[in-house]
């Protein structure tokens, strides 16, 4: 993939015309914001564009899917947001993984599938890029776009609350605010509307906390059977696995997952010096110092007992 | 009391010295940032001034109060800050109630207690005109200032939801995070952060929940037996009762908890045009659209359905 500047990504984007834009599967807020955010720019700039994902998107993001209706035309110019790797291409969107043409993303672990990109890792939210690079273009940004591009900030910061957040994210977060975007509602929506069936699971998954080396580690458990029990969607259990790291006292909280074939899957969230991902690796996974996963293939308890051993070990004296 | 301009405030406390300023009782997030984030500025302008609370200030903010120790000075000129009412002063900042010579505000129904006062009722927070007085005032935004006056925006406004969030609101907060800030570590701490009394009195009050009329209402109950067996904070109760008008579909969400002598009192949480003080009213409570009170002394079955027989009859057709 060549490098380039986002001018230089923003004179392409003038230049050429007939886009489709590219979201990874399970779209998030940011992936969404980023895609619709960016054509609703471009066909106000009398460009055309369609957003693509090859999942369903789902219906909490309505507010900004229903203002973009797919538009039939030839394309010429593949774009990608939010996409770390083509691997979290799905569906029909997994056709393009070959075909990428600009890349905009702000993950570290680009993979550079792309002809050409722009990766800021330090970036709060593509959506924060996506807001960067239009300015560049000189683009109107409407209310629609305003509220598309929000809702990416919002989510991917857990509404500015992450280190991710700086203060140009919070003037890009001013700016939108100014072109309309509905923050108060957006907020609302995001972060304190929850279904019955995830507060029923939330309060399940509460009733398996357990706590281990003085309450220095902390974990719960989402069984089949609570699944079945609350009616949660699979998408309710995200973000259950940040409540037991918000225990004071707790340096590594465990989220255990149990999954289909004899699988245990393990969300791991830490807090100072103690590292999720070296948990992690221990059992094959993953990811960043402060949230990492993997999955074990044993019985429950070996499971369970497996990976606590892993924590204790890995508290030491970094504590 | 003479409204004045936050120029004339500006004006006032830089010819003046030896300042008390003076907290509400029950102190929060934006009482504490704004009183300490206003202390600290003037001592770094060479200026005396203690900030002073009737009750003990929460440990959860001792990362601003550790910042300040007493001084020994005659006092000569008296501020308040986020206090709407004399009536809310306690302790030994009671004996202050007459004496206010300055008052910096951003409650709408503030009482005009002080001799002069600035009230902006559209600020997210006080802690937010204090960042803007200081600003006239050209002082220095320390770390500690800094600290101080993003705690209150932040808590203030559950993090940037609020529809009192305004464009500035979000610039200020840029412009601390760039004088210093620690925003991720105090966010984490503010909103990120529950002890395990907490989190077993959230899981017990969960198991109470009631839906009425199709679940458009939403009930809780806050016992006497709960808050022992959980071994709670009173304060942990207070981000309690925005649980039930989280969940979709419900319109009034209601917190009902057992106090002393035979009372209960209820919190009552609206979403749309259904109107939260309207319901408390009926029973001699008050407060605003979509957030207010009320108590209603009956045995505990009588006064449920005192209070979901009035939610019922302010549902009608305004739903």
């Amino acid at each position: 993939m060549k490098t380039i500047t986002l001018e230089e990504a923003a004179k392409l984007l003038l230049e050429n015309d007939n886009y489709t834009v590219l979201m990874h599967k399970s779209p998030d807020g940011d992936a969404v914001g980023s895609a619709y955010g960016l054509c609703t720019a471009l066909r106000n700039m009398g460009k055309k564009a369609n957003p693509l994902c090859g999942d369903e998107i789902p219906s909490c993001y309505l507010y900004i899917t229903d203002k973009l209706e797919y538009e039939e035309f030839e394309e010429k110019f593949i774009i990608s947001v939010d996409l770390a790797s083509t691997a979290l291409l799905s569906g029909k969107a997994k056709e393009y993984e070959e075909k990428v043409d600009l890349c905009i993303d702000h993950h570290f672990s680009n993979t550079g599938y792309a002809r050409e990109g722009y990766v800021d890792g330090g970036a709060s939210s593509c959506a924060e890029i996506i807001k960067k690079l239009l300015d560049i273009m000189k683009a109107d940004i409407s209310k629609d776009t305003a509220n598309a591009l929000f809702t990416g900030i919002c989510t991917d910061t857990g509404c500015f609350k992450y280190s991710s957040v700086s203060p140009e994210t919070h003037r890009i977060a001013a700016e939108l605010m100014e072109k309309g975007a509905d923050s108060t509602a957006i907020c609302k929506l995001m972060f304190d509307t929850k279904s019955r069936e995830k507060l029923e699971l939330e309060k399940m998954v509460l009733e398996t906390l357990e706590y281990f080396e003085d309450g220095k580690i902390a974990m719960i458990q989402i069984t089949d059977d609570i699944m079945k029990r609350s009616g949660a969607d699979p998408g309710d259990t995200e973000s259950i696995a940040s409540i037991p790291c918000q225990i004071s006292g707790v340096k590594i909280g465990v989220t255990m997952k149990e999954k289909e074939n004899g699988e245990y899957r393990f969300s791991v969230r830490t807090t100072g010096n103690n590292d999720a991902c070296e948990i992690c690796k221990t059992f094959g996974g993953g990811g960043h110092k402060a949230a990492a996963g993997c999955s074990i293939f044993k019985e429950r308890g070996a499971a369970k007992e497996d990976m606590i051993a892993a924590c204790k070990a890995a508290l030491g004296d970094k504590q």
